[in-house]
């Protein structure tokens, strides 16, 4: 039998939060092409977690809107995207996703700083097509996930990426990647000075 | 009004050959969201300028298939991967692919070494959805990208470039991808010999 097609999507997980209001956190589980389980690895101090671990259910999102991804992955998403309710487990979708998967949690492992959740889809959806392959949507991605990282890393290895980065950005992008790359530029700028300016 | 979201696809161009047999090449147009109208470049030297000159059609294709992108960019179609008539142009279609727009030529601008070829879609059909975004996919994309250039560019930028691509691939690929990367890999090993040893 063949090996099957696991790997990484990088994609976006809505869950409810305590007071029933919706939390969006950029989210890389490995799935398969079908999508039918797959597992989440969330650090145990994350919105997402929490929320999971509470109320056992979420939603998976495959997008191609970037500037979503980078707002999110920052926390600039004020306000929200637009949303409506799920249809079979307690919780949203993103109305401008390309796709979701509702799921259920059928096992948590948390004895690791990341807890690998595993999650069974309940019921799935599409609002319209992924774009395809876009060298500056995927350097946009690349960007917000430095972005994450702006206090772990050198600051001239951030720099130098972006400078990198911004090659493709440049030479492929639409308006949306545009502002998308411009808005992470400015946030890891502002994240480099120091503590005590802010 | 605002400004429409024009960018670059990373996608796969059908034509037929003088011969009937089809040619199968990566393509990067210019490409709106529906996808109704679009400009290819390709170099006037190239099979697909020569075939769409003549035959004034073909198809355009989405796909998240990266072993296809990548043997088409480096000339390891052998045999060909799997095609059906396309079903309104004189041409044919990738069973593989996500998605297909099967256009006709409606001008040719060929004062410049990159000919300007303006592409109507007259008929679009899909077979499936588009992965979503995954960093290895992307990683063999560039390493393709970058493969087609193992001569234009010095082999310490290859080398380090690789280097750098293998990481998001080790990480989030799947077999797929790390069977593209390893062929890519090879090539521009192979391509370093200086030209007395081939």
């Amino acid at each position: 039998m063949s090996e099957p097609q696991l790997r990484i999507l990088e994609g976006v997980v809505t869950t409810l939060n305590d007071d029933g209001s919706a939390n969006v956190a950029p989210m890389g589980p490995k799935v398969d092409q079908a999508c039918q389980q797959f597992v989440l690895r969330p650090f145990q101090t994350s919105r997402t977690y929490q929320n999971l671990a509470r109320s056992k259910a979420g939603v998976l999102h495959v997008t191609d809107d970037v500037e979503l991804l980078a707002r999110a992955a920052i926390g600039r998403l004020d306000p929200l995207p637009a949303i409506k309710p799920a249809g079979t487990v307690d919780g949203v979708v993103l109305c401008d996703a390309c796709r979701w998967y509702e799921f259920e949690v059928t096992a948590i492992d948390d004895r690791q700083a990341r807890t690998e959740i595993q999650a069974q889809v309940v019921a799935t959806g599409r609002h319209r097509d992924f774009f395809g392959f876009n060298r500056a949507k995927h350097a946009v991605l690349e960007a917000a996930i430095l972005a994450t990282r702006v206090n772990l890393l050198p600051w001239e290895e951030i720099q130098a990426e972006f400078a990198r980065l911004a090659i493709p950005v440049a030479k492929t992008a639409g308006p949306q990647e545009e502002q998308a790359f411009r808005l992470l530029s400015e946030y890891v700028q502002q994240a480099r000075r120091p503590l005590a300016d802010k």
